[in-house]
């Protein structure tokens, strides 16, 4: 792709030359005369990059190509999907595929070997399902859906148009639901679905879990790092993404447009408003009823010795509190 | 199935047309005339569902057909197993499995496509191993096992009977040990195996790892969420319950009847008693020789403004503990 | 391996019979008159034990056979690879393996069953490339790697000699980039891999994204542990070990020879230099730039109804510092 081209996907003013046909789009310091970076607004232009997108305001010259644009971190995202060198795969059914006579497979499909694509499926047009998938009975995957290798949709598990879901993620398996009884723990089948919008993102190793009745549910765009774990009955409003590593427990429920840090973890049976933003790490206990930021535990690393200082204190915290405030009382009493 | 079948199976007494054969068990406000719903006692009855499971001293008339029981919970949870929408595994060995002719594979087994039975493997009776499943040299799995697709067992795993184990766990990979030497970490093969008990439930994307010499153990009925991880040489008692992304270090012993919250850790070398209960996020650091609930850690979202301060104010604890003992000890001695 | 060949290998001195050839490596509870295990310097030999490893000054006699070291651990370690009965892999290609003609594969390579190796692949020499293995495009694998069942290599990833990869594990999946725009996030494409040096080896179930333009970064003998994330840009020093369930954001860089407990986190964009070690569910937030042992986090299981009261006060903990300030002022005040 020439500059010029990619300067009209930008939305980009050109300033060099449009024949330049950049190798790699690169970070500033790796970045080669052949390559092409970004410069975020305010920071030194410290690269041998021969092309770089900036912002208008941008002072250009002669010694490197550059393209002019609005918001340069938006023109990075956009010229990233330009430019990703990711391998395509070949189009059609692989030989080494197992597709159910059932299955009903759109156009323009791309199916893996060794897939397994089980009775009463639906694949939409142009999606791709890697290596090694297993799609479960009667799932329904939309139009231009991304299943990268080694992904595992049990049955009943519907996906969106555009889905994008990475290698080792895990929809759809039971919810861990059990009823006490005398023998031990009895089994609850989950009897639910797993059901995504359109344009969501599952990363590497994330689990979501079917729902005990009703399905789990996954908004719109909604973006999801690896390692996570969605339970059963939870439900995530559109646009919200959750970083690596979160545990939300059974029926949680997150609004539209909420952060979630990575590691944080949610307890279940709670309801959280738009727009909420949870730091790192986090222990969410409750209902969130105001838009804003929100965080818990205790963060940072400090030197091993004063830390087990506080921690030990931390455990007499009552206490101490307690003695404070009969302290504080004297004292009143003592001037009264 | 019919009412009539139904409460047969749940030793329920039926208020209502045996012959109705519901559609499915569903939550009270997805259910409608054709379904199954159950209502916990003291809830209100909403629901349009044409056939209900309630407690004995719930009122019934003639607007819907009841299924009335003792314990309303327990009488869902074994509808839910007659209720079940997922598929069954087609009998036999599928032609894309590849099983090592000296496995000893049981009657009424199902091997699913792709799955890899390694040399000297036994699988008992009626157990299934789904796709892509691979079943390490001499495990042995039980009967009526469940693996769902992509489960991965190494060499050395016994699985006792009736084990369900979900997608993309790993039995038996191996421990993280290392003896430090002058030419970095030098490996310490794992040499021991994973023995789980009958009735065990591993969810999806689990691992349990390999004894270092003796094998990592899990007694009868321990069932186990996603994204959980125990160490090698963990020793885990019966009907011992963990959820999600939990974290057991090398040498953790939990006794039985025992359940641990959410995103719990571990620290390893460390024995619990019967009968613990765990909150959620809590790292348990030493021995609990005692039953009952502890919990550690912060827990709970509060707005990032305040948090910050209390999280500052943490780490002086100790020094605002050693000024609020010097102050008391001062106003003692301005008493006296 | 007799006992005269161990001693060989271990460097130890034999006392007692070299042609003993010992069942099993064991531990001192499970091992037996067939049977070698070893004592940790200042442990009573409560065994039955028919050979042990011992330190160079622990008592020898006549009731067994000892092979006496400088080092215990060391000396276990590296029985422990002599004696691990883990088959070994057929060598060659198995025919259901999917290899790409312009793969060039190595000599004594084994590759399993169902694997699939991509175009532009290259293999070393005394690889294997267990059952289901996905390698990616252009992807290098050194020489005498090992990829456990079921390993994706997304396209782009380098691995150095002598790497071990256990199953699950998922190297150079997109990291989690996303800009904010009108129509909710937009996608930032991945464009750099994920480069391993020689000798690391990574748990179960791990993530280790891609990097979005550079490569993610492992350096030499670096050790993970299972369930681990590593987000895209991270770079991990020379022998650096990671327990299980550590989630590092991304561009988070961690110096050489460090050691970070299991279930701890990092916030991304920070740096630590070398010799840093991080305790159990730490959330580490931001630069560490002095070598030594680090903690965070409020460790440690309490009786729930005291834990609880001492997480109420957390909540307080600034207005209780104020308060005893303002006591502390007072009674200064008083006094003068």
């Amino acid at each position: 792709m020439t500059l010029a081209e990619l300067a009209q996907h930008l939305g980009a003013t050109l300033v060099g030359d449009g024949a330049m046909s950049p190798k790699r789009l690169a970070s500033l310091t790796s970045a080669g005369p052949d390559d092409l970076s970004f410069l975020m607004p305010g920071k030194p232009a410290d690269t041998d990059a021969g092309a770089l997108i900036v912002s208008r305001a941008h002072p250009v010259d002669s010694t490197r190509h550059y393209l002019q644009v609005d918001d340069v971190y938006a023109a990075y995202a956009a010229a990233s999907q330009h430019m990703d060198p990711a391998p395509a795969q070949a189009l059609g059914v692989h030989p080494g595929a197992y597709v159910d006579p059932t299955a009903v497979i759109g156009e323009d499909v791309c199916i893996g070997p060794g897939a397994v694509i089980e009775a009463g499926v639906t694949v939409g047009d142009a999606s791709v399902i890697g290596a090694h998938c297993t799609v479960g009975a009667n799932s329904r995957i939309g139009r231009a859906v991304v299943l990268m290798a080694r992904v595992t949709l049990y049955h009943g598990v519907t996906l969106g148009d555009r889905c994008r879901i990475h290698s080792g993620a895990v929809i759809g398996a039971d919810g861990f639901g059990f009823a006490p009884s005398a023998d031990g723990w009895q089994k609850i089948h989950q009897l639910g679905g797993v059901t995504l919008g359109d344009d969501c993102e599952v990363g590497a190793n994330t689990c979501i879990d079917r729902g005990a009745l009703d399905d789990t549910r996954l908004g719109q765009g909604v973006k999801i790092d690896d390692q996570v774990m969605i339970a059963h009955n939870c439900v995530i409003g559109d646009r919200t993404a959750i970083a690596a590593c979160v545990g939300m427990a059974g029926s949680t429920v997150l609004g539209a447009n909420c952060t979630v840090g990575g590691a944080s973890g949610f307890t279940g049976h709670i309801t959280l408003c738009d727009n909420v933003h949870i730091g790192a790490m986090t222990l969410v206990a409750g209902d969130i009823r105001a838009p804003g930021a929100y965080a818990g535990g205790v963060q940072g690393a400090r030197p091993m010795r004063s830390w087990k200082k506080n921690v030990a204190r931390f455990n007499q915290l009552d206490e101490l509190a307690r003695r404070l405030l009969a302290l504080e009382k004297r004292q009143n009493e003592t001037k009264e």
